[in-house]
């Protein structure tokens, strides 16, 4: 078994090939089998671990992703969660190699916000706002510059320090964009073509009404029932609503299922998931003054298509 | 991630190890928490790939072992099945190694032979028969030779030619053990002391009626419903039934599972799991002409003992 750390595997695999993996599993999607994933509590809380397996036949190669959960983890200067990836060769039946699954995670969940704004912001986009800039952020920045041309980033934190923060890291890492940081989320929601929101509120993080024609949103953030990030108040308003994976987000996704219990938006009343966003032309944006939203949750056909991906290009190396 | 391949699991975890941790384990079985394994069909028949995830949250590990089915792999001089466990340190989430889990498999499986040898078995035991001399056939050598003073083997195989090979290898091994093929499998019944089956047999590989008083029998092999290697008929003349894993066993044990149907030997009549039989010392054998029967399917915890186990003596080193 070869073992690929984040540092390898962040110099091997990129959100462009990311992006392009995923599309690509869309058009080959018969081989893919998985089964529900496990949650074991491990501890207090949320502490806990996750078990998501996934293969595909077609291609003879399988993965589990294993994903610790450790609550207090970042009083210890450590990540709450990590990842590691193990893929199987099916037609061998070796287990051939581990691949660390935290910046997968996030390069696969950027990828399906770079996705869905490839095909739902208008494409004349130039500024992104961004609220949230915790450990998902970085890649979801990278994935809305890798399919528009932004020149202008907005940030929004709670903590305006970590915002900051952040801010030093996204100048650094790209000096011709402008990067501002907005102390009220108005002040973002009303300038920004994206709205990309990566938190785990509780409490939607704007405000519906003032969202202007024309924007696309992106929620990463709510994972759990609990979790409602987006004001779902925007749902009727927008033309087109996408989710990555239809039967997760109604499991998951905190805002979409209150807002099914409450009318304001049916689960039915979604356009489609990403897979269908990618490969049917007609569901794309048609014109500058929708509201376009598109909600994410994961699953682990995503997870399955990186690490292929991924493993594919490392073992090529 | 640590990477540990078999030679070197092989050198530092030994079949007294395995035994002691898992009798350790059954006194400290409060911690752990599993959940149901995962099969997913990969191919054609049993092709598959499973996934069985088992945590100790009073030791703060956990491990998922990833098992691949590969049916056509020994033409290819690859071995049908290869597992591979993760472990996980719960104190800071981190995934610290890998561990080569076939010979682990095959370590722990003996090891809950040897266990049940150890407390069901004629303490003046000296001759051992094994039927079938495939993969797992060494390790349950080397259990019941860690627990009883054996100093005859007695080996019988469909295939005579592989029992020879076997033979070569135990003698090579262990040159002081008298070590016999023979190609009728009633010389090996009327003879041995212990009998340990560890067939994939469809049928019974011995006739009940010729099984001797004061013999105990290891039954290892069968882990489906259509595997039927110990004559049921067995049963009802045993004094002493025990199961490593009773519900493993109601779902997996093929000879058992026809004895409940038919009535010969209901579920209920089993005197208790491995457990018991390790910590109550008034549930082992009384005496001397008693024939007593030991099932075995395996589960998720025996490989949780022995990968802590090993994981915890490989890291020391």
């Amino acid at each position: 078994m070869k073992v690929f750390n984040e540092a390898t595997v962040k110099n091997t695999y990129h959100m462009s090939d990311a992006i392009q993996d995923i599309e690509q599993l869309f058009t080959d999607m018969d081989g893919i089998r998985l089964d529900q994933r496990i949650v074991i509590p491990t501890g207090d809380g949320a502490k806990s671990m996750l078990y998501m397996p996934c293969v595909h036949t077609g291609r003879q190669l399988g993965i589990v992703k294993i994903t610790s959960i450790t609550p207090d983890n970042p009083q210890h200067g450590r990540p709450t969660t990590q990842g590691n990836i193990i893929v199987t060769d099916l037609e061998t039946g070796e287990h051939v190699a581990s691949l660390d699954g935290s910046y997968l995670t996030r390069l696969r969940t950027g990828a399906l916000s770079g996705i869905a704004t490839k095909y739902l912001s208008r494409k004349n986009t130039t500024t992104l706002g961004m609220i949230g800039t915790g450990g998902m952020a970085f890649e979801q920045l990278l994935a809305n510059i890798e399919v528009r041309d932004i020149d202008r980033v907005i940030l929004y934190n709670r903590t305006i320090a970590k915002a900051e923060d952040f801010k030093s890291r996204v100048v650094e890492a790209f000096p011709k964009l402008t990067v501002e940081v907005v102390d009220d989320v108005k002040q973002l929601v009303e300038q920004a073509d994206i709205i990309n929101c990566q938190t785990q509120s509780a409490e939607p993080v704007f405000d519906a009404d003032t969202i202007q024609p024309g924007t696309h949103i992106n929620g990463i953030g709510s994972y759990r029932p609990d979790m409602k990030e987006i004001d779902n108040r925007i749902l009727p308003k927008a033309d087109k609503v996408f989710f990555d994976d239809i039967e997760g987000v109604k499991e998951e996704a905190g805002e979409i299922i209150e807002a099914n219990e409450k009318g304001i938006f049916k689960f039915e009343d979604v356009d489609g998931d990403l897979k269908a966003l990618s490969l049917n032309g007609t569901l794309q944006r048609t014109n500058d003054e929708s509201i376009t939203v598109f909600k994410c949750v994961g699953a682990a056909h995503f997870d399955l298509a990186v690490a292929l991906g991924a493993y594919e290009r490392l073992i090529q190396q």
